[in-house]
């Protein structure tokens, strides 16, 4: 059975996404989490998450920093307390203005084939 | 299929929680979310969330404030940039000591379950 825990984001490693933007997982199947996965991702200015598209869903909480989010051909604006909700099969990344900190969740089969088992 | 979203916090109706404290549910299966609902929730000073447990895990991020979290017999404190994992059948709530600001993820079902389909 999976037990609780509580930790602080510094605690976990953060590796660099392609576009620049850094990656802690915070949450995850290694964790006993089944269902979904909790990232803290940082976008430096004017750095990006990567620029694709995939099957799974993304549920994003804007915590600080400016920027835009591309999904398919519009373009929107990004400010704290925003939040994305990116389906499956959308075209995605998000460019910052200014540093942006996000929460970005996945499916857990997302985050076994970008961590493996 | 579901359609990608933008919106702020604000765009969304705050309700009050047992305890306290008030939680505005982000995206949700009525947005055609299918695995999992991501929401903010606010604690003030000496407020707290639910005492209960359930079924379902929650993956909890604090985006600002101090306080501390009850897991079953244990109490850890709390502070910004701290994460929880909280499993299923977990007896648990968060107490705020200054006003806290959390991310919380649930399962689908359980947004189902609490605001019907």
């Amino acid at each position: 059975m999976a037990k609780p825990l509580v930790k602080s984001y510094i605690d976990i490693k953060e590796m660099e996404m392609e576009g620049g933007a850094r990656i802690r997982w915070l949450i995850t199947h290694k964790d006993g989490a089944e269902n979904y996965s909790m990232r803290y991702i940082r976008i430096d200015e004017n750095k990006e998450t990567p620029a694709h598209k995939h099957p799974y869903e993304h549920e994003i909480f804007v915590m600080s920093g400016t920027g835009y989010v591309v999904l398919d051909n519009e373009t929107v604006k990004l400010k704290p307390y925003d939040f994305i909700f990116i389906p499956g099969n959308v075209f995605h990344k998000i460019h910052s203005n200014t540093t942006m900190e996000i929460i970005c969740v996945v499916p857990i089969s997302a985050a076994k084939e970008l961590l493996g088992d």
